[in-house]
């Protein structure tokens, strides 16, 4: 039998755009002599829909597009994935299916057992776990179709009551597809294929593994599709980041060798938050982003990404420098506009800083310079580069850092404006990495901007360092709170200074509320700030 | 026996609060003579402690608390609330326990076994469910053991695999207790009542229904804990909105007439938002608030209820006019913060503003005013509302309203700026209703702001329904969308015009960005925007 697996960027409720995709492919597969084409887990709807599922109207449409998908299988079967309605009397609306389609209609249906429901999933939200299983039969062949999860049940410590292969199994499959919705972390694809090897060396089948690929807001895709023998060795490995389609013959599953490894971390992170700002920007229709460039670091990275993402003709860089900006400071951020050939402002913003606190004056009655002044100049230029995106309809990149984020140390309203966060999961010391990386074969950020100490520059010589732990030692102390959940006593018995720890996590805790209003950060470890990570901001633990 | 019930206003993760908290009801309630006395869910951590949960720290915290506790337990027992790890090495991490306490230790547990993994609740991502159920034998009673959404298995759609109640029926239980953390909203007592109601008329027994109260960020707790007779009625009824406490006896469980019945829904809404802006600030350890004062309804009523909340002593209200405001909305403001006697000042945006022209002027090359000079008056006065809490250690109050925030009629970092939303899930038309509320008994709200036509005031002449449609038919078409979940075609077919139907629901999709940004919105309704509303910023559904 030949079988085609097509890893494919889908668009969440873009119901023609996915179908058109989906057939698209379909047409392909069959003029390629495949009898089976594999598109991945919800395919239809896009993932995660997350609440527009609670819509009938929504379900409604995901049935209308696998109906008319089914009616373009005439001589090719094409597995897809769409929720549909849960028509037993019991448990939720929802079920996660598989549709097995052939002849024109739908051949058979499989439901997905096993519900992530941690992290930034919440599927137990919206789907009833499938209770039975039965394979497929398709010409000669028996198919245990599962859904990601569903391959993910571990013996030593189950999460989940059952698990979903030992159940098939039991009717003697030929092989075993699965179709996921696998997002990325940099660390995600090498336990994902440890995962399917061990399906594959567990059962001595084989797997043909599709998974989606591009981002949605901001979680990201890898893809990374994967064919495994019934020995368990990966026989093929498909494009990271990228689309891709390819076929293969079930009876004659060889090594192919265009494999295609994932890279190192930073490597892998470079790409994907690549991949998350050009989707960001096609899907919802534009073009154009702008960014206020410092000096900094940050604002360095994100350029340079936004530029691989989105042509450098489509940015706009605006300097802003205040009285304590450091000539260097602007000196760094116009030969790295230059560097990129990225257009550029610099727009002083002294005038409304001047008038600002001509207005307050009255009101703030000769009180020192504060946090008030520092949070102003961060405001102004947030107001100034909103301006630009309103006038000219560019989108405002954030430009935080995940340390920044963590300790709160950045301006609501100021420089935590914009319409998607680029580097709000990378630490400041990735976040140097991925300046080095960047920099490997030439000098594209200003060494100086590299190697200079970072600073806020909102007061006379600020240096991030007055405020907070070095950053190799605060990353480990974050790292070790966010990613690994662990508690304050175990942080200091690793070697930190108990009073650093205890003013980390605090700070952590009580900054809670400025989080909650950053915008969508690019997800690229297993655990980002948002929609992944569930904090109320009334709270006392720590404190 | 005599059971006491109390219902307190826990704090999340402030364990030593809560537990002093609990301990000293213990006390009292043994003074007084009780058998036992009963506490809600989860009262040790404070709910919902959300992602703390996942943190081994938090839950050994949680342990003890418990035996701290237990140990108080000294003729006479407690039923507390606690997460704790659960030791079967299968499924979830932790049980969402109750732990009944006598004789100084711990003398049985009983797990929760319907977990809700809806709206706003995540209890699935961190508990795993119940499969065993035993009554708690404890001097000559048996006492069926619940937890809140135990006693909502539904017969006629049960949504749950099982029916927690049907299991302990079996060993022939007394009564019953539910703990619970059932959250306000302006539907949600009667509702409760009528599922309790239902479930003592099932089994023919007494029923002792102990809930929170207090708000936790923007989740509202309302109380009203109950006390219904084995016929099904409601024999007492505790506070809304206020810790309680109060003592049976099993064998004399009379009709009390000091019964408290919700009150109508704005009311409801009203005493609901005055304690959400109370806690906060409360549990935040702030006390000073600050709002822009418009002159229109929002910030009117808004200012009204922090008054209430906070103490008018404690309130800063500040007028930001712009050319475009009118005479009678300085007029008006004034009017209000004098009726309330809140100290005001009026400060003038304009040389902000010609400020932020000229520094912008050389880039906007003449263009024509559109809506970056409206969004730049708005965040004018973010920045100056801001700068005043950083000064000065106010809290800024957000005053938009829901009708607002479903259409994205609000500016980003202008007047959607604040640390919490205190109308944002109360459409317009509700709003007005709340404003003739407070003036029920005399004009504090000027009838002007009442009256007159809705206006951001950002151009010359502008009015809401320019852009708009009226709020009545704006209001109908989004609680059709937003609660109810409807399609275009059934809100259509309801009788509103299909063009506002579709331009609606698509202003409420594309600006998911927007509202991604807000502050946390103090819940009222089934469905308000925040964490029981999880959409994605990028799709395309209905645009």
């Amino acid at each position: 039998m030949k079988i085609a697996l097509a890893q494919l960027n889908y668009f969440i409720g873009d119901f023609k755009g996915n179908i058109d995709k989906i057939i698209s492919s379909i047409k392909k597969a069959k003029n390629q002599g495949a009898d089976l084409v594999i598109f991945s887990e919800l395919s239809v709807s896009g993932y995660p829909a997350q609440d527009f599922l609670e819509f009938d109207d929504f379900i409604i449409k995901c049935d209308n597009a696998v109906k008319s998908i089914a009616k373009e299988c005439d001589g090719i079967a094409a597995v897809i994935g769409s929720p549909s309605f849960n028509k037993n009397n019991k448990g939720k609306r929802l079920l996660n299916s598989a549709f097995f389609l052939a002849d024109g209609k739908i051949l058979s249906i499989a439901n997905k057992a096993l519900m992530p429901n941690y992290d930034i999933f919440d599927e137990y939200r919206y789907f009833e776990p499938a209770k039975d299983f039965n394979i497929i039969k398709f010409k000669d062949k028996k198919i245990a179709l599962t859904i990601c999860e569903d391959l993910w049940a571990e013996d030593d410590r189950p999460l989940y009551p059952l698990n979903p292969m030992e159940e098939l199994i039991k009717q003697n499959p030929d092989f075993i597809i699965n179709i996921a919705a696998s997002p990325f972390s940099f660390n995600q694809a090498k336990k994902r294929k440890e995962i399917l090897v061990k399906n594959s060396k567990k059962y001595h089948l084989p797997l043909f593994y599709v998974n989606h690929v591009g981002a949605q807001t901001e979680i990201l895709f890898d893809g990374g599709s994967l064919v495994i023998n019934e020995q368990g060795k990966i026989i093929d490995e498909f494009e990271y980041f990228k689309e891709d389609f390819r076929i293969y013959d079930t009876n004659n599953l060889n090594d192919i060798s265009n494999k295609n490894n994932p890279a190192e971390k930073i490597q892998l992170i470079h790409d994907a938050l690549i991949m998350g700002i050009s989707n960001y920007f096609q899907k919802l229709n534009f073009k154009k982003a702008i960014l206020g460039l410092s000096g900094g670091i940050d604002s360095a990275v994100t350029l340079v990404l936004a530029a691989k993402a989105l042509g450098n003709k489509n940015l706009k860089a605006i300097l802003l420098p205040s009285e304590f900006s450091s000539d260097h400071s602007v000196n760094d951020a116009v030969a790295l506009a230059e560097n990129l050939n990225v257009d550029y402002n610099i727009i002083s913003i002294k005038d409304i800083y001047n008038a600002s606190n001509k207005t307050l004056k009255p009101y703030f009655n000769n009180l020192p310079f504060n946090i008030a002044e520092e949070n102003l100049q961060a405001r102004i230029r947030g107001l100034l580069l909103m301006a630009f995106s309103n006038k000219y309809g560019y989108i405002l990149l954030n430009t935080s850092n995940k340390s920044e984020a963590a300790v709160g140390y950045g301006t609501l309203y100021g420089d935590m404006c914009g319409g998607l966060s680029v580097l709000g999961d990378v630490y400041k010391t990735d976040v140097f990495k991925l300046a080095k990386f960047i920099n490997k074969e030439k000098e594209i950020i200003p060494n100086n901007t590299i190697n200079k100490p970072p600073s806020a520059e909102l007061r006379p010589n600020q240096k991030d360092s007055d405020s907070l732990p070095d950053y190799d030692i605060l990353d480990k102390i974050l790292y070790n709170y966010i990613e690994l959940h662990k508690g304050p006593e175990h942080i200091i018995n690793l070697g930190f200074d108990e009073n650093i720890v205890r003013k980390v996590l605090k700070l952590v805790n009580i900054n809670e509320y400025k989080r909650r209003q950053t915008p969508p950060i690019l997800r690229v470890s297993s655990k980002a700030f948002g929609m992944g990570r569930r904090m109320p901001v009334v709270a006392k633990y720590l404190l």
